[in-house]
């Protein structure tokens, strides 16, 4: 009964498959790169149990009431100061408070796409941004992964082809440093250079930054935001990789004008976020937990991300190929032809070892075929060498 | 620069004049009868610390972890009771969690509403809904209340003139049990007519419930739901009003291929609801401190309204009307002709009583000139004596 009711944008919002594999690769006895997501062990977990009370004792039953659509005074202030750190001068009312990223992925989808609307995005992209752009049903075009971020000639190559067909792009979304699922960061060169092509071209740049703060070398790149002179760029942060996820707490920056936007749709998609999540990090920002958080993150991850990329190194076969990563969680891997993602998994599950498989990480679902995403966030140093070494073995096998 | 890019459902979203108007009414210096939200006064704080430090020392950082999109799946098992009790047999995988009831309103007009789409509603009726299932540029079609709730003559009238020019409404959206903001109840009859229609004319029922549970004088009447045999009916309902709200945690309940619908297109709008909060009510309902809450909140409710129902009456001139008012938050009030709530709302700040402007919960903005909805819900008994009669005296005046 219900299909001839479903909207057309459903059609846009199918992921059937990654969620059937998703529900093999948390069980204890897989060893899994699948997750991507921040390990709990590290989380601070005495230091949220003291805050938490402190909140409970200072602030009462107002932990428990509804918040503003815009979120906690305190903690868009606190976002200020972290913003000005890093090179980006803001005000708290170009702040809003959004239930993560995705939210804010939804939020921007929501307020800029009518059905046809042309999008840019990075290819391989991240799953979850492709998701929200796609079930506003835009014409979402990739573009492709090089070792230093996107492809610009092809970026300038599309939008003088969108230009001559008299169609415009609405924004572009990128994960600038060390993209989900590539690990690529964006040289200093094209993030000048996309921010030129906006101005000529007349689009928005989405800037989302879950990894930005990962980076295990200490390299330094702006942000595109903070290179910005012309408000071009609409950023997006999380508190969810670095810190933890589980409060759904995360922001975006821009122009007041679109703020108060971004505001009303949020007002239609939840009302507001969640209050106590969003006392807890103002008290973490305001201890300086969330600056000392980072610090412990930072070798904790290091040490995976060498592993991995020692035991990729040590035994992978020849015909497989990856891009060097410096930060975030993730690998992205590029099999021998006659390997496709897909089967790779069916055996590796009966080997007890998990990831995902490329395809969703497309625009396009079959472009990813030969691809794999591995992530080493939640393996242990060990384990990552275990798994790896089987693996491998698996694609030699074929 | 931003105007020329937003999407054509930007025009839908429009509420200026209502977000103006509630910076105003958090004044402490201010009677407020505006916001409509629970008293946190009447929060059960010291056992939600007591439950929070037990999650903290039984989970450790998962409390912190992501959740699935589904959501905890003990939660889901004790609304399955919680349904059960109400008369609605379902299970586990019919249900998903939902960042708020605002969020249910989302996603069922994401999944359903195409440009142009018939969707029938209260008139007047929730804001949230209204604004929901307008950014989706639905056509919304309200349909008068009366004092058993909506006329369902009618809605018939409407389905056969739909049906006529050869089209079909996606859904009604009920709030069955005191709506915002008539205060209203709907009778079984009409439950049981508005079903037959929905098999009729072939539409779903949404029953948002966030009320349901606040009835001060036990009147039982079941949920359109108990009632439905041909799965024509997606429930929603919220802890929000009659436990805590702040931790934007609600349900929709519906056939499970729905659910997986639904599912999906939770994934792209926020990922998942926030762990801490799915755990705290998980707990909660374990010990028995909903069902406890409830029977806390009854009686504290329940004495607001009489004290707004006798001030009413003390205060008002008689051609100020009102619908008989038996649980929930709200008083809707007409007010005579020569008086609109716009005109009103700015002489009674500055006589320091707020509530809020009647335009809002109708579909088409001028329509509800002459209403106002009076909350009770986190007003003292003095103050709603007080309150009243200031307000009464400005209508006088007019």
């Amino acid at each position: 009964m219900y299909k001839n009711k479903l909207a057309r944008r459903v059609k846009q919002m199918e992921n059937g498959e990654l969620a059937g594999l998703m529900g093999l690769i948390d069980r204890d006895d897989i060893i899994s790169f699948a997750g991507g997501i921040p390990d709990e062990c590290i989380f601070p977990h005495e230091q949220l149990c003291e805050i938490t009370e402190s909140l409970f004792e200072k602030l009462g039953s107002k932990v428990f009431q509804y918040s503003s659509t815009e979120g906690n005074r305190e903690l868009r202030e606190y976002l200020v100061d972290f913003l000005a750190e890093r090179g980006i001068k803001t005000s708290f009312d170009e702040l809003i408070i959004t239930t993560g990223s995705q939210q804010g992925l939804d939020l921007v989808s929501k307020i800029f796409i009518d059905p046809g609307d042309i999008v840019f995005t990075e290819k391989p992209g991240y799953v979850g941004g492709i998701g929200a752009i796609k079930s506003y049903e835009a014409e979402l075009i990739g573009i492709d992964m090089e070792s230093d971020g996107i492809n610009v000639e092809q970026l300038e190559t599309e939008l003088k082809r969108c230009s001559f067909e008299g169609r415009k792009a609405k924004f572009i979304y990128l994960v600038p440093d060390y993209s989900n699922p590539s690990g690529i960061r964006l040289s200093l060169e094209k993030r000048i250079r996309i921010l030129e092509l906006a101005e000529e071209y007349d689009f928005y740049i989405l800037e989302d930054t879950p990894y930005s703060e990962l980076t295990y070398y200490h390299e330094t790149i702006p942000y595109i935001k903070a290179l910005d002179k012309n408000r071009r760029v609409i950023l997006m942060g999380t508190f969810s990789k670095f810190f933890i996820p589980g409060l759904r707490v995360a922001w975006i920056c821009a122009e007041k004008e679109l703020i108060d936007v971004f505001s009303r749709a949020k007002q239609n998609a939840d009302l507001a976020s969640n209050s106590f999540g969003q006392f807890l990090l103002t008290e973490a920002g305001r201890r300086g937990l969330l600056d000392e958080q980072l610090q412990r993150v930072l070798p904790y991850y290091k040490e995976r991300m060498e592993a991995m990329d020692r035991a990729l190194n040590k035994y992978m076969p020849e015909e497989v190929s990856w891009f060097d990563v410096k930060g975030g969680f993730f690998y992205w891997l590029k099999l021998p032809s006659n390997v496709t993602g897909r089967e790779l998994f069916r055996k590796a599950i009966e080997r007890r070892v998990a990831f995902v498989t490329g395809n969703s990480f497309f625009p396009v679902d079959s472009d990813g075929d030969n691809y794999i995403r591995l992530s080493f966030s939640k393996t242990p140093v060990d384990d990552i060498d275990k798994g790896i070494e089987r693996l491998a073995g698996l694609i030699r096998d074929f």
